[in-house]
């Protein structure tokens, strides 16, 4: 036996035992009288007491020989501190040690092994494993699981069934690009990786499975963003003779009950938002709603003065920052930088303060009085104190500047804590958005998603108006689920891959077994999923989700510890029949 | 809301309410003046009863116009049946319907939704969600969530942390054959899918994780035989600072609580036999021991009485079946039959009959007197009544042979009940298998198993001879799980490289990022993993594992449902830089 506890577990209750725990060197201490060995496993740290002048000699030795990362193990009895830490949740006792075995010396690791390291993001991704060994990441790998399993247990209550969905699957041309490999057995025929179970789930619900979840790897094989990951993890999930109403009920409901659950916090009813309106007030389908500073259209205001910006625009907006009147000519200057900035793309910025004095003064005075400055104000029901921020331009690209400025001002005053949390659902998705360069339209969930039902008819008239029953839920700004009521009918399916721009062929090869099931009665169902890796991230604090992720890809989608993806051998290609173009 | 309660929740209690229920029509039986449906869901089945006289006209025209599998909606009161029923759950009551809608109509299906169904094998799987809507399918994959659910339950409680470990790995020649991923990012190279986690697992221990788990998805590019799939699932584990003992109680403390918890049965703690015992007395190294009938050598005692095949060979050895002397000579020529098919390749089979009345008559009299076969009696230790069988040949195939031939006469006598479970370990397993036609030695478990230290001198003078620290968990005769103590030693690992046949080079390229991190503090670890395909199989009391997962592939590992593998566009190659042979 390598231990009898562990590094976290020992209280003065266990004064007196005789104890064997095994672990890591964090430090070594030698006062040459009093010699102190930090051993630490994944539980806590334990203080190795040493006597030197009392202790065997080969006691000594052996500590005085411990690097860094050393594992060992200590055999002794535990006895209670002189003097006591309430740092660690040990810090009352010490061990005394009759043996210390050492099990495995370590080389210098390249990075200090603390919670603040000194190492880089390249080696510690090569020395994963050594970067695991922090507290920091282990704990949100800890919290990971947490919310795994608290995610199961819920929805098992629910008598929700989790299946398990093939990874080996087939390639469809919709949506992103597909992760392929080839078949041995099949030659020239590939297999492609899920970028989700949906028809899976959809057919399991034909299959009277009811209610489906599964935490599931999903591919896509995109260039990769700082924040995506070539594999990553959904929950999904699924349900039949439902409505939208049940499925935002239910798993606002997972929702809260992990916030509960693993965080203590108790999440309020969610709030609901129409896509119409997150995108008038906010410029944005996954608005933060943590703080107000909703959008304020002035056209009505501000056209008709003269001033050619406004004149031309096809929208002049707005936001009301509270209290930032003060606001430096520098600050004022760096946020019309960063409107201007590509990613933003507004061409500048137009603000009026609101002086603590009741005055009004603008970046365009000339063009507007302090009477005209007044009705801008109340406009946005400002008070002294505040200040004004103004873009003007197209309607579609001034909405989406705004809302980066909305976000940027909503740091800056201190808006975005992460420790509160504001969840909401954006319902009222429109069905298709249409791509100007391809001249076609795309389904803006995906191609299962139903219409609203008062909205078929415009599925010929004008399709671009149609809504769809789905539906984002929003957690602080970021789109942690999305799902739809799906299509259960074999002849709308059919009309929207036609709108789609499918070739009736076409939709037949690459969808014809769920078309085909639907045939066989099909109930009503929809579903969602959830971004795994981007709730653990959002429950642990952090912007990014690598650190949530055991063996995360670089940008490029290589693993840069094992050295993958890597060349493999003419013989495997030849199996495959399959080569490599020069 | 499409329902107010599931087909399996209402009784008597619920008299008097009015509820909407949806599912599938299972059938409708018409006697004119009643007309009844049964309405079936995941959960159950409810009857629907209309007496048509008294009834609106629509809800009998709706009711007369439904066939099988049609997805309906019903909303009426609950009333109690005139003659119950105890077949079902909700026998005890019906509906009387005021509406009924037909939320989708159903084309007849190909084959009935029956437990014992008209559809044979491919056509169950084209239609595999139909298939699904069969109780005896879906109640094998409730079984599986279920063993699912208790199988993280269970490890939770012991601080094992459920870690995702990356799908996109790197292929490596040991092994079976890799499936693999042209890198589009890093043309001409690919990733591989994991046939296991297991160096990602190894790299936890030393990251610290202490105690790791996953129920993962394996992939594996082998010809398939009947009950292998090229996807299929592990519950993989690894526990750091501890020895084999350990693993051992920790997991058939798994198993113990599986089937207590899901099949209500209490299994007594594990025996544990060498592999060696198992092939000594079962020629199997996973043998079933629900029943004993252990092998008995009769060299000693069968040589030297001019019977050549008997002097000939290697080994003479046999079976005692207990009970079976009456067998007829059609039977015993069904066993000879058996053992000379290619698949058991003995050549013919030797018989004794321990007559009832004591008298002994076998099938090489010519050779063996009464007083000869009474010592082959005392031998087997064997009763009046009891058929003694007997091959003889190479040590080895003979071994293997009876083995099978064991089995069968279980089969025969009914010794290997279903729903008897007979749970052991396999310990002590050899650390290489050598391959006579590559003249070369394999690794019996995997290159990072642990030699028993006591036998670490045999690496250079005897390595054939040297056991490892592996184990396996054999239930009915079926290896379940298996796993080993791991190397955590860098030169030690090198060691088995070097004598599985890696030079140098090819183990640093393949495998220095674990031999590297073997420096840096790596703990004493091992593991395990059952296949969890096959657990579920033996828990639902089948044979093979196919209906025990939701999507499975046929033999030539094709999804006849979604048609896949299938080919992929010449956009996609190019992108992928490959090009298919012809």
């Amino acid at each position: 036996m390598l231990r009898t506890h562990t590094c976290g577990e020992l209280r003065t209750s266990h004064v007196g035992q005789t104890v064997t725990i095994s672990g890591w060197v964090q430090g070594v201490r030698d006062k040459g009288s009093l010699l102190w060995i930090d051993l630490r496993d994944r539980y806590g740290i334990t203080q190795i007491t040493i006597e030197t002048e009392n202790a065997a000699k080969d006691i000594t030795d052996v500590a005085r020989s411990l690097g860094r990362e050393f594992v060992i193990s200590v055999t002794g009895k535990v006895a209670e501190r002189y003097s006591k830490s309430d740092k660690i949740a040990t810090g009352d006792i010490e061990i005394n040690p009759d043996k210390i075995v050492v099990l495995n010396p370590a080389i210098t690791p390249p990075f200090t092994i603390e919670d603040e390291t000194d190492g880089g993001d390249d080696i510690r991704m090569k020395y994963r494993y050594l970067d695991l060994r922090r507290n920091t990441v282990r704990k949100n790998l800890e919290l990971r699981h947490r919310l795994a399993i608290e995610t199961r247990n819920y929805l098992d209550k629910l008598n929700f069934l989790e299946v398990e969905t093939p990874v080996l699957i087939k390639s469809t041309p919709e949506g992103a690009r597909d992760f392929v490999v080839p078949s041995r057995m099949n030659p020239g025929e590939f297999y492609a990786l899920p970028q989700s179970p949906q028809t899976f789930k959809q057919l399991l619900m034909v299959g009277g499975f009811d209610r489906y979840y599964q935490i599931v790897k999903c591919f896509r094989d995109e260039d990769l963003r700082a924040d995506r990951q070539p594999e990553f993890t959904q929950i999904d999930c699924e349900m039949a003779f439902v409505e939208q109403e049940d499925i935002l009920n239910t798993f606002e409901g997972l929702v809260r009950h992990l916030f509960k659950s693993v965080k203590g916090v108790d999440i309020p009813t969610l709030s609901r938002m129409t896509y119409a309106d997150a995108m008038k007030n906010y410029g944005n389908d996954k608005p933060d709603i943590r703080f107000e500073m909703k959008f304020v259209a002035l056209n009505e205001v501000v056209k008709g003065k003269n001033f050619k910006v406004f004149d031309d625009a096809g929208l002049v907006v707005g936001i009301c920052a509270k209290g930032a009147a003060e606001y430096t000519r520098k600050q004022l200057d760096e946020l019309t930088e960063f409107v201007k900035r590509p990613q933003v793309g507004a061409t500048g910025m137009v603000y009026a303060r609101y002086n603590a004095d009741g005055t009004l003064k603008s970046s365009v005075d000339k063009f507007y009085n302090e009477e005209e400055l007044k009705k801008w104000a109340a406009a946005f029901n400002a008070q002294p104190g505040d200040l004004i921020l103004i873009l003007a331009g197209d309607e579609h690209k001034t909405r989406k500047a705004l809302s980066e400025l909305r976000l940027e001002m909503g740091n800056r005053l201190g808006l975005r804590d992460k420790n509160t949390f504001a969840c909401h659902w954006v319902i009222d998705f429109p069905m298709f958005e249409y791509n100007e360069e391809e001249g076609r339209l795309y389904a803006m969930h995906h191609p299962f998603t139903s219409p609203k039902p008062e909205d078929i008819e415009l599925l010929n008239s004008n399709p671009g108006a149609v809504r769809a029953n789905a539906y984002d839920m929003v957690i602080n700004g970021v789109e942690i689920g999305g799902g739809s009521i799906r299509i259960f009918n074999k002849q709308l399916q059919s009309r929207i891959f036609d709108l789609l721009g499918f070739s009736k062929e076409e939709a037949q090869a690459q969808f014809g077994f769920l078309m085909n099931a639907f045939e066989f009665g099909a109930p009503p169902h929809g579903g969602l999923a959830f971004g795994f890796d981007r709730l653990c991230s959002l429950f642990g604090g952090a912007e990014g989700i690598r650190d949530f992720i055991a063996f995360p890809k670089n940008n490029s989608g290589r693993d840069v510890m094992i050295d993958s993806p890597s060349p493999i051998s003419q013989v495997q290609l030849d199996e495959l029949a399959i080569g490599l173009k020069k």
